[in-house]
């Protein structure tokens, strides 16, 4: 195979045809400024409402409620920043051990400021205990944040019930949705989501776009200031990025079934794993994961070594998270749920809905060979 | 003529065919994550530090002082709030009155938080008066923040002086340089200028792409967290506009010249304005002036309606700043010169390098006959 084999889908995707295609127009002649007061520019905002009215659709918001960010690190932050800049008195945070750096950057800066930080603990499988969060909530909480999805488990945390905590204690509550949207059912309503972030370029838009949703009735402060969307966001509008979002966004609403196909990729080749090779560690909470992920683990055999000899075969898989990927220290996801990374250090692989089941046995076969022949030399 | 005229390139431009060819393979097939540990991600970092040097050089600076952002207004935004961080004792900015929007705004979200801001004024060419500003300093100033070309206006700030200053009275300087990039020469070590903002979308790359340039020897406090950008900045990069600037900029260092032609056309069209048409007004300062820029106004013709039939034949111009036309008040940068739009409510003519001899004419021409029309009418 000459063309890559590429498993990395929950570090970035390629951008579809129909979503470059689109887009493409506003990269030549329709590069009219959307503020400005003439047509040429003007006719661009009619078309990002419509593309707002879409997304809010796809997670039960309504269109008001929809800002455009340059990405979701921007959303979080800008999330984070606004409940701490609303409530003023309060000086408390509960998030998870296993959120995305811009999460856990935001809130390591403001621990320095004097707030305090909850990070929660996971099991060995990833997963939380609500307990554990309801007992940590105190008068001076302001804000829960906690991922939908995990970008190196897979794993779906249970957002309906943390809502629902949220709202029963009146706390504002964000959801870093990244790695859920489009993978699970997202609906800010049923789950009392107050603030919530998507990225483009984990749905096969570009990098460099992303969603900030508020809800209405909360008060928002902004984080880069200006008189764009809505003077909540200042920067000229993005239009061939938004535009790239929107025809991702109607995208996923046009194909609700494409994941069913993913996940029986994944699970044939977890099964096929398992089968085939001794001695394997699945990470992750198997009941309620991601349809797309599988982070596994061969006893004695080093991620980054396997990681090195798939790429001489063009395939491409991760070691933790590829935000983190540089700094070359264990992934904080898995040493929260304390993994035994001597002796069983994971790849991760993560599929997208262009990968096939070709591609799939080409990597199992080379996947087998490899393994066996690093623990063969020890 | 059927294809638009675009007079409004200080509002935005449109994207270089080779800028939107370079970017391409990186909306196709060269998707991967810079971040990642695998090649087929990790190459596109060297290239995005080779134009890191090429900004570098344009401005004169060292190649790790440059970050990428989403914006102007995410540059001026995270470079105004950086110094208020730096400087937690002291709490006075210097601005001026005809500052970007994303410049007031942040200034004015800082006067509620208790700063006091000076906001300096402009004599009726929009010019500033230096002793203003030096008799402004007092022990508690921790920012000067000064475009260094008005968008309206074309004016250009004499930015030395001005840095000079600043490094007297050991402040901090922002320079929003987003109008003068490529029009004028930037030297950011000559000038004193300790942050400066770019945009990629005035000199023809997309809109959604910034540069922030932060002198090495300064603090720095991220607007956004996360480990990219030397974890000054966070959120997966934005590669096809990154390499797109990258094209961008290169154009400007290969073609210096290009200036002239602009500048040519331009004087050339104000000079038959003036000729052609009575009670005619030109604003700005004629002596330090953008190449590019004209901003003009017909006794009794009311701007807007101007715009509007000029429209009509393909002509695109603009009233006040795109950034603020929705607003529909009058411009800012005009209410501080003092102007008197009642009789003399002008339009901006900012011309690009794709604009041509025959354009001129064709504008000249129907410009003649619009306001002539409209005057007949009165």
């Amino acid at each position: 195979m000459n063309k890559e084999i590429y498993f990395d889908n929950n570090a970035t995707t390629k951008v579809d045809e129909s979503v470059l295609n689109e887009m493409l127009p506003y990269l030549k002649e329709q590069y009219g400024n959307p503020s400005s007061t003439y047509s040429f520019g003007k006719n661009i905002k009619d078309k990002i409402t419509n593309i707002r009215k879409n997304i809010a659709k796809l997670i039960n918001a309504d269109y008001q409620e929809i800002i455009f960010t340059s990405c979701a690190s921007e959303s979080n932050t800008t999330a984070i920043m606004n409940a701490v800049k609303s409530n003023p008195n309060k000086k408390h945070i509960i998030t998870t051990k296993v959120e995305h750096a811009s999460i856990l950057e935001t809130c390591k800066h403001l621990e320095k400021e004097g707030y305090r930080i909850t990070y929660l603990n996971v099991d060995s499988q990833g997963k939380l205990d609500l307990k554990e969060l309801e007992s940590s909530i105190t008068e001076d909480t302001l804000l829960i944040s906690i991922m939908m999805a995990n970008n190196e488990l897979g794993n779906i945390y249970p957002i309906k019930e943390i809502g629902q905590i949220a709202k029963n204690n009146n706390i504002l509550f964000h959801c870093d949705a990244v790695q859920a949207i489009g993978k699970v059912i997202v609906d800010v309503k049923e789950m009392n989501i107050d603030t919530l972030s998507l990225s483009g370029h984990k749905i096969h838009a570009p990098k460099g776009i992303g969603v900030l949703y508020v809800k209405k009735d909360i008060e928002f402060n902004p984080l880069i200031f200006g008189h764009q969307e809505n003077n909540r966001r200042g920067g000229t509008e993005n239009v061939p990025y938004i535009i790239a979002i929107g025809k991702a966004i109607e995208n996923i609403l046009n194909d609700p079934e494409s994941n069913i196909n993913i996940k029986k990729l994944r699970d044939d080749l977890e099964q096929k794993i398992i089968t085939n090779i001794e001695d394997v560690k699945i990470y992750g909470d198997k009941e309620n994961r991601l349809p797309n992920t599988l982070n596994v683990a061969f006893k004695g055999v080093n991620a980054e070594e396997l990681l090195l000899m798939l790429e001489s075969f063009n395939i491409f898989v991760s070691t933790g998270s590829a935000c983190n990927s540089e700094l070359a220290e264990p992934s904080h996801v898995l040493v929260a749920c304390n993994a035994d990374l001597e002796n069983y250090s994971p790849i991760r692989i993560s599929l997208g809905k262009y990968n096939t089941e070709e591609e799939i046995d080409f990597f199992l076969k080379r996947l087998i060979t490899i393994v066996n022949m690093i623990r063969r030399r020890k």
